[in-house]
């Protein structure tokens, strides 16, 4: 039988904790003795991660909505073919640091580009490949985005207004209730130790961890 | 009544004579007295011409091919919103070097990506948009290719075989034969004042040009 590692994607909006609980849970899979493969979109790749830096600048050019998305998903369809594919085909667990939820999230529900133009793409270019666990970690925009902005630069998305960050968590509800069996929803407004302590929970109950 | 521009797009492969011709094209339509929008795919705006650069920059990684694709009609979404809707509305003429058939022949029948996917992105960024004179400047690929190399560093694409061109070449007539009224098919083998004159007279009859 061919081996086939699993597929966990983190999501969140700004400030949820997204590093550090991926770090956690990279550790906590490593420490089952499986091969770990820490990757990001958009990004994971050379070429993706070019595409990335044209999507994060910021621009005087208007970005249309659609030449957003599709830049998207170009780099998902490097990222798959060159690194998800191939880890999971040797047996390795790919952790990436957000993937398509993301998409209906923020060029969906914030950007308002039709869920099923997103749908069609989805189809297209993952052909079926899904996430086997998506981690959401879930917090009011308010608090994340207090945490975001007292952390760093904020870059183009960072400065969009709270309005658009509650969209994008709206977002994320919609593909949470689309397909439930697929998500742990993870309350990031406790502290820490909690919220790792929920994420191991969902690991080894969802993906029968040692 | 709503001023409207007219769409030309000038397609070929690689030794044409694109470029002379374009200016020809140009120069003709300016002595008409129309304004004239010069502009090229995959390019035409900041942005559209910063993913132009990913693509034709040689690189280690292999680029996957829905992933081209994509990035080609992510810069097309771009271009369309931001230059040639705007020049078409307010009644200029636009003059593209390269268009949706270029994508065709390139990474359809070049790479053999299904005809039908590009199809589903073309109606999706496109929404019925469709020049309204193709001019295809046809030679024999090698030929052209002897012109091309002449001329300056081959770039990635410039790099690929002969049989690779043959396919672009039957790919161009495939779209030809798809939608003939649309082509004007210039034998490009001719001298420059033979095509040039073939060129005028498919502006005059199709367009209706003064």
């Amino acid at each position: 039988m061919q081996p086939t590692g699993r597929f966990i994607t983190v999501e969140g909006t700004e400030g949820v904790g997204k590093s550090t609980n991926i770090a956690f849970i990279k550790a906590l899979l490593e420490s089952s003795g499986v091969e770990v493969v820490l990757t990001r979109e958009p990004g994971g790749t050379p070429l993706a991660e070019e595409i990335r830096a044209l999507l994060l600048s910021p621009r005087r050019e208007l970005v249309n909505d659609d030449a957003e998305m599709l830049l998207v998903f170009a780099a998902r369809a490097q990222h798959i073919d060159q690194v998800i594919k191939p880890a999971l085909s040797r047996g390795a667990w790919v952790l990436s640091d957000r993937f398509t939820d993301a998409t209906f999230a923020y060029q969906g529900a914030g950007r308002g580009i039709s869920w099923e133009r997103i749908k069609l793409l989805e189809s297209f270019v993952q052909a079926g490949l899904s996430p086997d666990l998506t981690v959401w970690l879930d917090l009011d925009v308010e608090v994340g985005m207090e945490r975001a902005m007292a952390r760093s630069e904020p870059d183009r998305f960072e400065l969009e207004k709270k309005t658009f960050f509650e969209k994008v968590r709206a977002g994320y509800q919609r593909r949470c209730d689309e397909d439930p069996d697929r998500f742990a929803v993870i309350d990031a407004s406790h502290s820490l130790a909690v919220v790792q302590q929920e994420i191991a929970r969902a690991l080894k109950e969802r993906l029968h961890l040692a």
